[in-house]
């Protein structure tokens, strides 16, 4: 798998430094960079890695440059979480022949959101022979694709309930501020005021669930609560005091009528004491699933965007969600 | 999705009910029944489960004839664990031009005992563009679906273990019967002895799983043996003494070198104390995945085969493993 890494932000580095790790099996190759940051462009990205190595792929802003000068089979694509703001980026990579994985939040359900958008990426990856899919986490995986696999053994399911609690401490930095860790209520108030606070891709993880149920939902509710702290948290970043905001509390209930049929309950703060994944599917049989301890977000995110590549890869053409690909696997790892 | 069942033993039946049940939501039909079972012959399906209903649909043991005779989607297909002796029937599926799920655990990961059959399945499955694909909870999910899926947000993956614990005394007769309740560990070692005794599908399971992670194992052992019931247990079917036999520890490990790199422990036996389902991936970022209460293996059987039908009817034509099909999920199901 010959892979151009797009975008090269805190997510976009850990990529490269993942792909460059896995070199060694064969399976998989650095073969391009894109970024728009001047202080980035001309250089060797592997100087740019916090153990800096020598690579020989030199950073461009050129991208039609890049995916024309090289053979590549994927694009990993990490530069937005919002849809509107890279789809000519998807197009592009279209038109050069290379499958996307990407790790735009909106993308991993965009039928609601962005149905047009979603109509005209679904288009042309079909016209080009490509398949585009957002991929992550969360999005991607802990709220979407591990429950919808939880409901796989069941004849009947009549509600699914998905929790996960972060403990945002453990963290990197910019997701314990993202999630207002050290922050007042009064400040968070005014954060959630401006509609872009909060974690992005709920929504999407609730459509990705009933759509994958055949569930028609009738409504939604979303909210978006502060966690506040009970005692005071140091994290390598923040200092958060008791009675102060450690993270947020973010859910959705999706409903047929009155019933709530599907429940995302999403805790990220600092100072959680029992991180974990969970799925609970009321059904025949119940299915009653928790990744212990949680699955640590900063590494799965990387993860679940390197082990789509020879997913996305081997697909029908096309725009796709994660749960159309084939079951999720690791990719080029090293048995020990 | 037009079905047909093909085989109507204690799991075929289970499978028809189920169907039956799903009709409601206009996603699902049965179209046809195929058994050979001369008490079975001629009569409504519907008549023979525990509930009677009519259905109009009437067993045949003439397989081609209803194939024929009817607009079929999916065969539902549960006469046999081993491959070579229905193999004929999947030839035959697939000439009609229908798609077959079936409950075969040797066709979970036909191509390491069976490979020149499976080499012919996929030939023939293309020729006539359909999808075959054998599941089940186990082989086709609780050891190998799951695990790979556990796999799916790590970036690096050093072994993997999975093991299962199903309180046999809650299961069906046949299941009480097959670990070998109540009987005596001489017994044990003389069913053993024959090669036909214990689970059918945990080296398939093994194989999936590394194939998934693309591992190249060297070797594989497996052990088989008696577990011996540390107290009196009285399930509807069976009573099985202290000291007695309560069932089986069936486990087998996958190498690479002299390393077990991934290992399935299975202990199914009356009595137990704390049923699970656990896969733990060794990596970064570890994964600690269990189902609590374990996964109730009579119902979830039903349940893989009937989710996969749409699963199966969508996917490109050809010998599949569950592991190449879309993540899976419930299907026809109604929320409330």
């Amino acid at each position: 798998m010959n892979v151009v890494q797009f975008g090269i932000g805190p997510i976009g580095l850990e990529s490269v430094k993942t792909i460059l790790q896995k070199q060694s099996t064969g399976k998989i190759r650095l073969v391009g960079v894109i970024d728009i940051d001047p202080n980035k462009i001309g250089k060797d990205v592997g100087h740019l890695l916090a153990e800096p190595v020598d690579t020989g792929v030199i950073v461009s802003s050129d991208a039609a440059a890049v995916l024309e000068s090289v053979d590549v089979d994927v694009v990993v694509h990490t530069t937005s979480s919002f849809l509107d703001s890279m789809y000519d980026q998807l197009v592009l990579c279209a038109e050069k022949g290379a499958n996307v994985v990407s790790s735009t939040e909106e993308l991993s359900y965009p039928y609601e959101r962005h149905p047009q958008i979603a109509e005209k990426i679904d288009a042309v990856a079909k016209r080009y022979g490509v398949t585009i899919v957002g991929t992550g986490v969360n999005p991607g995986y802990a709220m979407d694709v591990l429950a919808l696999t939880a409901t796989g053994v069941s004849t009947d399911v009549h509600r699914v309930r998905i929790s996960r609690v972060v403990d945002a401490g453990k963290r990197r930095k910019p997701l314990q501020a993202k999630v207002g860790a050290g922050i007042s209520a009064e400040e968070f108030a005014e954060k959630k005021a401006t509609g872009k606070f909060g974690h992005i891709g709920l929504r999407e993880s609730l459509l990705m669930v009933a759509d994958g149920l055949g569930w028609e939902l009738t409504s939604a509710e979303e909210n978006l609560d502060p966690v506040i702290s009970t005692k005071k948290v140091i994290t390598p970043y923040f200092t958060v005091e008791e009675g102060a905001v450690a993270g947020i509390h973010h859910s959705i209930k999706g409903f047929v009528g009155s019933d709530a049929v599907i429940t995302l309950d999403l805790q990220m703060y600092v100072g959680a004491d029992d991180p974990h994944d969970a799925v609970f599917v009321e059904g025949t049989p119940p299915i009653d699933l928790i990744v212990r301890g949680g699955i640590f977000g900063d590494t799965a995110t990387i993860a679940a965007l390197v082990n789509a590549i020879p997913l996305a890869a081997s697909s029908d053409p096309g725009l796709k969600t994660v749960k159309d690909l084939p079951v999720p696997r690791a990719f080029a790892t090293v048995p020990q």
